[in-house]
């Protein structure tokens, strides 16, 4: 029996991924909107309508998902530690790298907080795993990942192309390479800068092994959402599926559609996600095979060398602790 | 609480993706290999086993798939509408359109029947059918299917690749643009025929309009399951997507894989179709949007006509009765 | 030093063509329109207008191109026998059978006659007929070959599509698989018909040794000109390469242009074609690696097999003389 | 009346490239190589065997080609200059920016000087500088280019993987925007390295607007030579044109080759390159419209930053004279 904390855009979405699984049941939700909390409370097919608090603390619920907005993501997760209940908690796991650490002090020997970064689940990612770990490109010496997005949404603001897009370049590197990122240069065009958005941006990072990774995040591409990876190994080179829609032919030429967004692009992974999660708990575990605080702490530490970087305009190394 | 009669690959397959799926739970299964039945019981999590009789009567069913062979469909079909029960039947519906017709008469005026053509939820079809419909292309003029296996199963023999494969084109054709099928030829160039199934199949046929549709049919092409369809409208051309995995590149070149078989390329659709019938039903209704009986008999009809031709050598009219 | 009948939009592209190659020089043009015969002997750096007779007995000519309108063909090409120069003639070779049989009874032994069939030096021709000698998709047992153009020009009515257009794939079908084709159906979709053309059409041909070939034949598809041929084999299958252009990825979506026509997409055959046709007269020889005399004559009696079977609605076996 | 000095692999390319081209013949060719030279002064067709001096002085030579090695240009292109004769020499111009000043001094309101950096001819770059400047896409902002060769060249080692490679990007990223690098950093992956060559190598460079341009020069991918630009604009991208071949489909999956070396892939442009040349010296000009001495010597500028900024690890800018 789950409860859910945020009913916007992606809340009501991930009732409906849910809504439409087995195994688990909505039960409660909790917004400080009193019509979409309405909403998602029917969707669900009539839930409870509760505070955070209250829905954390209700007894029918056994685990949480936290997709409110990003400042009350590190208050909500440790409430649900300190109730004991497993926590999907959407990126980034908090807002400051000291909330983090607390998350993880507090996860420390549990192992209840899983962070939404749901790539980890998307088919295609999962392929092109297969096909590096299978060995037939050899080792990895290039990483190259564009993630654009049509059109940047209103409260993308300063630097948040980094800490709050290119995050999920972070983790998903991570999982691909099984390494960690030792240290990033992040720039932008001159020309660019769309309202108050530093969009688009550039990064490259350096690996523990050396493996160099260029990374660029665009906010406002129009045509579509676009996220393609590819790795140059020693022996060859691998390049992620691409998503095609239905191809067009008229006097306009041949025309293709992207997806329109994420939403769209990563369903799969989402309700993927979902259902491993489910399953996790129905068999006794703490969580699914997602990113844990962990990783969601090493996405927040990359991205905060990388917003350094931008400002210095030099290397900024990723610092982790060895204890917290 | 849904019934499935069948526990062979596809039978096992539908009951894994209705456990994963939410609003519905399989109750009762029946099959008479009592090892994969029980196996069958185990994954929906403790169903009964009964007979199929027994299973159309249990009061704990509400509604029936069958996925038993192709010879007991009919039958089977039958007895849930002599039950008043909702019933997904695979195709085809039934092995002569005697039988298909006394379904049509025992389900008339009730649409308790639904036919698994699954193409008609598959994501890249319904993209497919809405650019058709928004008109961009123009009117269509001539279509081109292409349905390939990378191996056929042993007990597809003789003219299968008609009435148990390329069903699936003549469903799907009717269901793009809206209109009959008035007659089609078949051929197989004289080489061919694999084991005892001929096979490929390449058949043309005309509808009401006078639409031209190319259809190749082939069992055993070893690269993959390859779904395409094309349309020439006057206007322009539309071409499905197609669904493509990780590039490789190597010494060997730039490999792409298709999707190993109609489980994996069809995954979504038949997630969907059973997503959209338990959510039918949950509403009130007798079944989904998906094909009814009538459409069963239809596909049928056209692939007793692809037959005789197949035979003739000729054209064959597809003969679609006015009453039954 | 090369005499060109015929100044029209493909004469003039030739005389460019030529005019950019080395070992021949174009000395006399012919037509009737003494503005574009003008401009054509301007092009050519200043060549001598005659009159076809005139250019064919021309003591500077060594060898002509003919590319005059259809129905003088076979008249210049006998001219150009009787002058015992070698001649390289635009398809259709004549516009009767019986003209035809006239050259091959005037070219046999002697071997002087070449037919503009370009695409035999395609690069891309080239390279899919290499795979299907290599052998590894098989024994050819479908074939699909599409030939689409973005606007039929307004001299193409009635049958022209298979006389004009189509004996492209006659003449490329036996190059590609070295047998001939035994019979052929086509028809063309009841609402078609653009202006006074029949269009578009849908061919399936049967060859001598049973591979059965799909053909379509579209005078007006508007996105371009788009020409496709794919091998389905006892052991796999062979796609030509596609020709794309720069993609642009705007609010509209993705585009991709195709050529805008024959010329574009077949720039580099006509080029090869005249470059192995210039090295194999001065080789001494009498023709190119280019259809022969023969070759014509079969591609214009698979063309009258068309035809009769548009007409008939039925097969229509394709008559070829043993002697002549 | 063209002079060649240089019979090696690419000599003699273009040996045969100019023969099989119209207005102009290959008069003379060097080589210190007897058995070479020999070669190339037949396959010319006769050609005097000269050394470079006597056929730069030769009064029957009109114009030179230079495609010796690296090491002997400067001094060749500038007995060119001294005996009034345009030249058209391969790239590098030089091999010292002194020796490339040099000949900017001595080329200075002459103009006879042409760098051989054939992509500026390519179809497919010129086709997506033509829709760049179209302004679709908007004013560019990132700029991606992949230049991957299947096997280095032994003769390939240390830092010409940037001097003898990545130059051609320099060249053609100026053609394409009209604007010049600024700095330019590069660096190799930790564990990358064959052989004695530094590969591969990724680049980041900022030009006078602003725009960010990212590029790869990879020596051994294996599987063939890969070209690839694409271009991020304000309002939309661009992406360079693929060359695909014939796509092979067995039970290894789906193969599509990609071209062997440059000189497959750039054949179009080297002959375009030369009829250009040749075209422009016949109607008096005194070279063609490809790259300048200046624009040789911005590419071994940028080339001379790119070696710095991989040995220091960071930026280096590039210094441009504004008198030489």
């Amino acid at each position: 029996m789950i409860g859910i904390i945020g009913s916007g855009v992606m809340g009501m979405s991930h009732v409906a991924t849910l809504t439409g699984l087995g195994g688990a049941k909505v039960v409660a939700v909790s917004d400080p909107d009193a019509v979409r909390v309405a909403q998602a409370a029917a969707l669900a097919g009539g839930a409870k309508v509760l505070s955070p608090e209250a829905l954390i603390a209700d007894p029918s619920v056994d685990a949480v998902i936290v997709v409110s907005p990003d400042a009350k993501h590190a208050e909500q997760v440790l409430a649900c530690l300190a109730a004991g209940k497993p926590v999907l908690c959407e990126k980034p796991l908090a807002t400051s790298l000291a909330d983090g650490a607390a998350i993880l002090r507090a996860d420390a020997g549990r192992g209840l907080v899983q962070v939404g970064y749901m790539r980890r689940f998307d088919p295609d990612y999962v392929d092109l795993k297969q096909h590096l770990q299978a060995g037939g490109a050899g080792d990895p010496l290039l990483i190259r990942m564009i993630h654009r997005n049509a059109t940047a949404p209103a409260f993308m603001v300063g630097t948040q192309g980094i800490t709050n897009s290119m995050v999920h370049e972070f983790d998903i590197l991570r999982w691909l390479i099984g390494e960690e990122i030792l240290r990033i240069r992040v720039q932008t065009p001159r020309a660019a800068k769309q309202g108050g958005l530093i969009d688009p941006l550039l990064a490259v990072a350096e690996t523990a092994s050396g493996i160099l990774v260029e990374m660029e995040n665009s906010g406002n591409v129009r045509y579509g959402y676009d996220i393609r990876t590819e790795i140059l190994g020693s022996a060859g080179a691998l390049m992620m599926a691409a998503r095609p829609a239905t191809r067009r032919q008229t006097a306009a030429g041949e025309v293709i559609s992207h997806p329109a967004d994420f939403t769209q692009r990563f369903a799969d992974a989402y309700r993927i996600q979902f259902q491993d999660w489910i399953a996790a708990l129905a068999a006794g575990k703490t969580k699914g095979a997602g990113s844990n605080a962990w990783d969601g702490y090493v996405a927040m530490a990359v991205a905060e060398a990388g917003v350094a970087a931008l400002q210095s305009g030099d290397w900024a190394d990723v610092s982790l602790p060895t204890q917290f």
